[in-house]
This record gives C-alpha cells, sequence and structure tokens, in this order.
C-alpha cells in the first residue's frame, strides 16, 4: 500500500460499526487510511489540529461519520480545504435525518459531499475517496473499474428463494 | 444598564432580523448584551476565541441564532460552560426543520436550550436568558415577573373583527 | 450538598427511566433535587400549585419531561418565571417528534429551553440546570468544568473493535 | 336562537380569522355561541376558570383553536368533561403540524377531537359540535340534514373553465 | 346497561387489538355499544348500509378505527349526521402518519373527530363518546366525571423504581 | 376520435385547473374521455353508481384526481375493477403530502395507480391511461410512441439564459 | 396459463421476499409472468435491454419494485411506453418514505403507476397488473372480479378475540 | 483557464438557474466547464453516451442537479467512475426533499456525492469540484485556499441595520 492519503474520522466510538464499512472498502482497493475519534463537541481542539494539519500531512480525502446534531463533518469542512465526505449515522429517535440534515444542508462556501445514512453511505464514502484520489492514480481507477465491473458481474439473473 | 451579561451572536447577517427580536425584548427588560457574527463555518476561530473568553469577559448567557445546518449553538455550548440558547432560522427549502434538528438533537455532554424556529423562538432567548439572569438578580426578576403580567393583561375577552 | 434548587417534573412514571437521566447528572455533580409527577393533564391543580409555589420554594430550575401532545413543560412555563427545561420523551408513534413539537414551538412570552429526543435530552437537562446554577455558584462551576474535561479526556484517540 | 350551548374559545387574536369559520356554519344552523380568546400560557387562569364553570355554565361543547405548541385544546379537555374540538391553526415554518401534533396526541384519559389544519378544520368543527348538540335536539338535526343535503345537491356534473 | 347508543367499527380483524381499548372504555363507564368490520373498501355496501341506518338504528355516536390509506371513519360521516370519532391504527412503514392524515384532512362538510395514533387514541374514542353522551345523560356524566376523577387520584407525588 | 374509454373524474370544481393537465394530454393523443366532479363525501351516491357502471358503459381506465383526506381514488378502485390512476391534488397546509399518503397507501386487494403531486400527475395520469390504453390500440401505440419521441427531441444540448 | 404478458423486476435479491407478493397473486388469477433482478446502477445495461425489448417480446405490463433512491421504476418508464408499476420496497433508515418519493415523483412525461410501500403494495401491483390485462381479457376479468368477491366475502361481520 | 474537467448537467432547462450558481463560482476560481442538459427520462440515451464517454473525454468531476423523482445523479454514477456531485434542486410540492432523498439515499456501490438544496447546494458543488481538482493541481489549490480566505474576511464583526 501506498502512503496514507484518507483520513476515517467520526464522532464517538459508537460509530465505528457504521465507519468500518468505509474502511473495509478502502482495504480492498487497496488504498490506505488511518481512522481516528475526532469529537466535534468533546475534543473540538483535536478537531482544529486535525483540519489544520489535513494538508500539510498529505491527506487528499477526509471521510467523517457523525449522528444527531452532526457538527464534525460541517466543521471539518471549514477548517481545511481537503475534501470532506459525510457519513449520516443512523440514529434512534428520528432514524437519521436530524444526522442528515445536519450534514448536508452546509451554507455555501463549505461543502460536505453527503452520502447515504447508514452502513450504505459509509461504504460508499470509501468508494468517493477512491474515485477522487483515482483521478490523478490510474492503478487505482484501473482497480476501482474491476471493482465496479465485479459488483455487476455478481448480480443474478432472476431471483432466487432462500 | 449593567455590565454586558448577554452575548447574541448569529452565522450571518441575514439572521439578524430574526435575531434583534432577542434583543428588543432584553432592552425592553434592561438587560445589557453584546451582538456579533460569529460563523461556525466562514469565521470558526472568532467562534473559538468567543468561545474561550467567554467566562472570563463576564458573559452569564449566549444566545445564538443560525440557520440550515445550524452548527453555531452546539459548537459555542462546546467551548464554554456558559449556558447556550440556540435559535434556528427560518430556512426556505426546509423551513428550518433543518436549523431545528442541528441544533436540538445534541449529544450527552453539550445541551443547547433550544428555542421555537423563527422570530417567536428569538424573542423566547431573549426571555429565556433573562430569566436565567434573574435567578441571581432580585431586580430583574421582578422586571421580568411585571411583563409577563403586562402581557398577560394585554389579552382581551373575545376576539374582534378588523 | 446544598438545599433543593432544582425540580425535575415528568408527566407519567413511564417517563421516569429517561428522566433518571438527569437526576444522575445532578448526582454526578452534587446538585440537590427533588424529583415530582406532575401530570398536565390528569393533576393540573398539581401543576398550577407546583408552578406558583416555585419561587418561594427556592426553586431555581425546573426539568419537565414529558411524551406525545407534551403540554407540562410550557404550562409550566405559563406559570412561574422559573426556567423551564423542556424533554421531549420518546414515543412510539412518532418517534418523540409529537413531543418535541409540543415543547419547542412556543409562542413569545413563555420559553421552553428545549432538549434532544430521549435519555440524551435527560441528561443535557442535568447539565443546563448545572450551567445556569453555575452562573452564581463558581464551586459548581469548577466542578461542571471538571466534568466537562473529564468527558473530553475520556475520548480514545481511535476507533477501537470490541 | 336557543341558550349558548357552545363556546369557540383560542389563544390569540390571530386566530380568529380562522375560528371565525366555526362561527359561520354555527350561524348558518342556528346554534348560538360565545367567542373568547383563552390563551394557555399567557391567561392560564382564564383557562381554568373556563374549564371549571362550562358544565354549569350550560356549555355542551367547547371548539378551541390554537396553533404551534397549541396547549389549549389539550388542557381544556382537562379541566372538563365537555367535549373539547380542537382546530390546529396553520403556523408559518411547520405549516401547522406542529399545531396537529400537540393536539392531537393527547394521552389516554383526555380526548381532542381533533380537526383538519386551518380553515376547512374550523368550519368542520362548528359541524362537529352540531352533530353532537343534535343527538338530542331533533330540530337541529333537522336543519343539519338540510344543511347536508344542500351541500351536496350544490355540486355540478362536471367540471367548468373559469 | 341501556340500549345500544355506540357502535365500534373498524377496517379489519387486525385494528380489533387497537379498538378494543375503546370498547374497555364503554364497559368500564357502563355504555352498551356494537363492534363491528366495517371495511371501506372490502364492503363498502356494509359501510353504505350502516351509514344509511345509524340514525334509524339509534346510534348516537360513532367510533371509526383505521389504517393506512384509512377511509373509513371519513366515509361513514359523508353518510349520516352521526358523529364519527377517527382512531388512526399504528402502520408499519410509516407509523400511522399516513393513517392520521387519511383520517383528520376531511374537507368541509364533513368532519371526524380524530384521536391520537393507536391504543390511547382508541380509549380516548371510548371517552370522547361517552362525554358526547352524558352532554344529554346525568348518570353517564357523573360516571365519567368519577372515572376523571380516579385516574388523577391514582398518580402518585413522586416516581419510584421499578 | 373513438368511443369514451377514459373517465377524468376530481372531488370538486377546486381540483379542474390541475385535473386538465390529464384531459390535455388525452385531447393531444386523440384519445376521447368524459369529465366529471364525483365528490367522495359529498356526491357519495354518485361514486357509487359512477363505480357501478363503469364496465357497462365501457370505461377502460379512470383517472381520479383529490386533495387533503382524499378517498376518491381508493373507494373507486373499491366499486369496479377498471384500473384507478390516482392524481393527488397540492394542499395548502401539508403540501399535498396528505392527499399523497391517502391515496398511494391502499390495502391489498385495491390498488390506486398513484401519480406525482399536481399538474406534472395529472399529466402523468394522462400518459399512463394512454399507455394502458395502447396495449391493445396498435394506433395510438404509435402516437403515444411519437409523443415521447417529440419530447425527446424537444430538449436542447445545453442550458440557455433567459 | 397463457404467454408472458408480465414482467416483475427487482433491483436485488433483498426485494424478492416483498415482490413474490406480486407473483403470488399473479399465481391466483392465472397470469403468467417472468421474474428478472434488474438493477438501475449495477446492471444498467441490462436496464436498456429490457426496456428496449418489451414491446416487442409481448410484455403488456412490467411491475418494477426498488428500495432507498428507487430508480429502477423510472427509468423502466423512461425507456418503454409498457406501463410500469412501481413498488416502493421498505428501507431501514427512512422507512421507504425515500424509496416512494423517488418512485412517485416522476416528471411530466414518464409516468410510474406507484403502488403503496412494502408488500401490501407488491400485492397490489399484481392486481394492478391484472386489472390492466383484464381491459382486453374478458376471461381475465371474470377471475379479478370473483377474486374481488370472494375478498368481500371473506370479511367476517365482527371482530373476533384470539 | 485550463482544458474542461468538470461537466455541470442538469436535467432541464428549469434547474439553470439554480445550476448557474455552480457555473460562477468555476469562473471564480478559474476552472474550465461545459453545460449540458441530459434528462435521465427524457434523453436517457444522451445519459449513457455521457457516462461512457466522460473518462475518455477527460473530465474527472461531474456535478449534476435534478429536482423531483432525480434520477439523474445517481444514474450517471452507475455509467462512469468520474465522481459525481449531485444537487437537489427545489421542488414546489415537497420542497427538495423528494430530490434529496432520491439523490443522496444510493445504494452500496454508486456513491453521489449530496449538496444541500437548491442555490446553497450548487455553489457548494462548484465548491467540492475545485476542491477535487486541487489535490493535484497546487495553483487551484491556492485560489481555493484565497477563496475561503476572502469569504471569512468579509464577515463583518457585528450585525448591522439596514
Amino acid at each position: 500500500m501506498s502512503e496514507t492519503r484518507v483520513g476515517i474520522i467520526m464522532g464517538s466510538q459508537s460509530d465505528w460499526p457504521t465507519m468500518k464499512e468505509a474502511a473495509d472498502i478502502l482495504d480492498e482497493l487497496g488504498v490506505a487510511y488511518e481512522t481516528r475519534i475526532v469529537s466535534a463537541h468533546r475534543t473540538p481542539d483535536r478537531l482544529w489540529d486535525y483540519g489544520k494539519t489535513a494538508v500539510a500531512r498529505g491527506l487528499h480525502v477526509i471521510i467523517a461519520g457523525a449522528g444527531g446534531a452532526a457538527h464534525l463533518p460541517g466543521m471539518m469542512a471549514s477548517k481545511t480545504r481537503v475534501p470532506v465526505i459525510g457519513v449520516p449515522v443512523l440514529t434512534r429517535a428520528l432514524s437519521g435525518v436530524d444526522s442528515l440534515y445536519s450534514i448536508v444542508q452546509m451554507p455555501k462556501g463549505f461543502p460536505v459531499a453527503t452520502m447515504a445514512i447508514g452502513a450504505a453511505g459509509a461504504a460508499n464514502a470509501g468508494l468517493m475517496a477512491a474515485s477522487i484520489l483515482a483521478v490523478s492514480d490510474p492503478d487505482l481507477a484501473t482497480r476501482l473499474d474491476d471493482w465496479r465491473a465485479a459488483l455487476s458481474a455478481s448480480i443474478p439473473e432472476a431471483p432466487g428463494d432462500a
């Protein structure tokens, strides 16, 4: 694997089962990454440091997952020009609609590339990160093309009973 | 008026017509305040400084208004133990539901005292700030009691046609 | 502990598992409180008495939890100038959105400091009450600062598999 | 007209353009009524008195309209066994969904007969009141039957261009 | 018990566990009732007959429960001037919001007295029916007053741990 | 034009500006139709008759538009096996979500082919009716193919400023 | 059974337990059908081929089920004039509201006959397909009439306890 | 300006006033782009061609805006590994919630980087595209940093009355 170009951050340990889907995709595609817990509210200075040093540390994409009043992705987008991909984690009361709105409805100036709520969104965050890197990494582009082709080829013609 | 104990902050100039309702209430009740634009995303360092110095500067309550992915109230609550009152500003697409969810659904550890969406919520933020100060300010308590009594006394017995 | 300055009230016994989170926080912070069942609809006269005597009895903050058509927090705010913190209890059909709207959408004149839906909101109600009291209680302010610092310090650097 | 058996109450003067639809229907059907502004939050004692004296004053039905955190209908249902019909008034931010949830989601013990949001709901509150009175008032039953028959007869066979 | 003045109808057998709450309340209050399955879509002619004969059969109130595209209460209101109380039954996909909107949003002319979603709403439908009958039945009014007083008296002062 | 095989019905005159979109499409495609106001609540017997005679009268498709608690399409589907296409008309308070849920959430046994809310849905109802008739009408199939081809051909390559 | 006139397609194997309800209904009514997995995103070329050959292959109706960002029904409607019936499959986070909106809110030109969310909707898709074929198939029309009559006849007069 | 690396596509001419915000940002940042109308439903073959040739034509990012059942961004993501940024266009009935859900809730395999509803989202799509290109374009990175710094510097300290 190459140097770490992707950071996967999340608001709390409880987000990890969801966010691990992003890590798994990056493992499949041979993209190096780091994982960190960065809580916007509980560790705001950690968020600050992570954002301020992201470019210098060579990060090309940041994947950020959070639930409820999910401020992590948007605040990270405020602190760095590195593209931030946001994953709304499923919540108990509002089924992740609160997470989704808190992440996607960013004001002009600070986009967050928002994915679907929950595990599918986390996996897609890994794929989106890979597609961004693939813009300037032909080998990764080939691996991503293969991954996509394999997914398509795996679909049976007709449904089967269990 | 006494020294400034209330800070009214907002994410952008466009929030001022709403947040002015809070200022007007504080004027009516003789509570000194300051007003600042503190954008969570555009001026995050200003947010940091405001939060870190709030106690030392003698602020007792912070009123924070924002719309959309409204991160200002919650991030301020992360940076200071001064009570933060949040006002969800009405948005065009989602009628302030995005603002409301982004402000109210805070995780354990960092409460935001959330008000109603829009102008009524901003006015109530002023009243809530006053009621917090009134806990240790008997004169203000009296003025607040009078304000409430006058409001009740102003209601006519029966509706009238225009 | 000091004298009782916080009242925790709730609409029914079934709200207690949620509201106990507020009590637990106050226990951790050494803030004395009382707990009462005050049903807006089933015991309206109890609500009246509680509200009318709150100031005289020395209450500085009231935490009120309720679900569905949750009228308790708002009606209490109508009867006393003591700051009222509202906790929307999770409901079966509407996931607490009914509770949230019934509590937060108060008209001008009677603010309720609304917290998140469910257990996180109840815990935060305890913290919000403490932060209000801390405005004029330096010892509590120190304990609250310590509680917040300990929460931040408890966050690991990276997520771990179970 | 007969003695006043219906009370039309509302939270504020601003609800009157909506609630006048109820009054107009009762006028058409020859049912006497009174109109009052009874604000749950601004005039809670007025609400108390109105509820406590409703039976003795001979009221058979109460129509209550309110918007936002609309506590009036439910609190009135708590204070009297006289049937309460609730009208959710249209609000700016949440289009009356907050009003609807605050009125309809009453706990076991205190029903509110909830109507549609806005003007159609207010008119229907008048009709529902009449249908309740008609249970023991054959003349009114006949007038109500006629009103319904006239409504049905007024519908043209096919739509016409303006 | 007296003659049957209340009809409890529902769209399908699956609604009975919910609607039984209405029957139980009427049993407690000594109000005679009948129960019928009347499906708006599967047995429309039964709905027609039930509605057309309701007055002649001496029914004073009809309680109608249904879920999803819940047309039974509104169609019954179209066929008879007997007051119709609607109960939105909880659905799997939309948690009864579809049922609620289909019942409550009736056009001018045909009110349905809508209750809360699910079991609480069904119990309240029984109480609302009783309160309507109590308008002209002093003995039932006394029993209803007693039921309400007993409910209020049953509320403990403070919450208890299980 | 051929004999009338499509019935366009609507709950009230106020639905006509929306439903006229369906008529216009059928005119373009050379499909004969009739238009009727059939109110589920105000003219239930007219609904009954229309449904019972639909097959005998040679109707092959019924387009039904309604708003709010929109019972017309579903009740018509209950009375005839002729395919019913439902159009949710835009409402003021709930933007047609009430209409949509009332139409689409039909129980097993009585499908309604639901279209988009408002004018686009009404136009599409006309196209859906045509596509159903085209199954056994090759000439209409050709005209429909042409209509679709013309629509596609009308799309410019790039957007233009006004 | 006759030749295959109905195609049941779905976005993934996981949709089959829902979509099998459509197949079961067609089995009951003696309508031949085929089942295919056609993923809009994973097998777009399969979607293209299926749509382009639908008319030539003799398909008269296509039933398409999908969940989340459910693009299959609408894209199929874009590729063929054969009537497309859409079934919104229940999703975890948003309970199928995302599926419903993605299917029903089609722009002018490309209608999808949308059914209820989940299993009831899938069964109804089978019935709707049958009703469309019955327009030109008198034997099927009789079988459909019988199916509907049997459903109505199966409803008991009154609810029974389990 | 450099060669065209960004494609801005939209479902119809009516989306252009919104999507022009993306073009304006790219103009400000000196990023070359092309604009095309590509309707998923009206010009599906154009969508196919655009997707299939995107890599070969040198596109590095595609910005896709659509409203209602907004299938364009997701279908484009199905046809190319070039990163797709989705912009939910505001709709009349559902305020863009339908657009948002149709774009963001993509299944595993095909991410769409979803932006806020409406104009702010379109502007942010331009910024997100620039941040993706900036990963391997230091000059653009500098211009983007400058743009962000200028935005922050433009915020006044305090709100001003108009």
